[in-house]
């Protein structure tokens, strides 16, 4: 286990678990707790069941990624990076504009 | 893209596409086409729309990961491993077993 946190503002709570420690590249599974039904998560779970939730993407640069993308015509749930775990700033894109898959982008902190 | 294939027996056609590429631990993501509406990937698609089909997870002995995740109760779909992408050795477990996530354990080929 890497991390905990809540964040009662997206109404989840989380565990981050590290895979490939010690290598460079490392992923990450996060698991996420509805804080309680009426959130984005426990709407998931009232509506598809326990599953896979989202997959991000490490980006280098967030900002320059979302101005990429969007220029492509892909909706953007987010039009500017926010707060998200461990320090990182992250965006989610709309799943519809790709393939069905709630995608996120990623730029860790500096470190 | 690293590797194209059909799976004739799995009744798919697949790109592979690499991420991390140069760093250890490289992440991949699989792109499925059912090669026909019975097949397995064909019948996700049509029961649940585009999306996330399965994960997976390397392993660096997938015998000794199917005995040891198999003597804790999680069903295998496959008992033995078969053949997947990329000369790779792989078996999946049952989703209810693992939290609603088509789970796979990768092998990959000795270099």
């Amino acid at each position: 286990m890497a991390s905990r946190e809540i964040h009662q503002d997206q109404g989840v709570r989380e565990a981050m678990l590290r895979l490939g420690a010690g290598r460079g590249g490392a992923s990450w599974i996060q698991l996420l707790e509805p804080t309680g039904p009426d959130t984005p998560v426990g709407k998931f779970l009232a509506r598809r069941g326990p599953g896979i939730h989202h997959i991000g993407y490490r980006v280098t640069n967030i900002t320059t990624a979302l101005d990429a993308i969007g220029a492509r015509g892909v909706r953007l749930l987010d039009q500017r990076p926010r707060h998200g775990s461990m320090g990182a700033s992250i965006a989610f894109l709309h799943p519809a504009d790709v393939g069905g898959v709630l995608t996120e982008l990623v730029q860790p902190p500096e470190p």
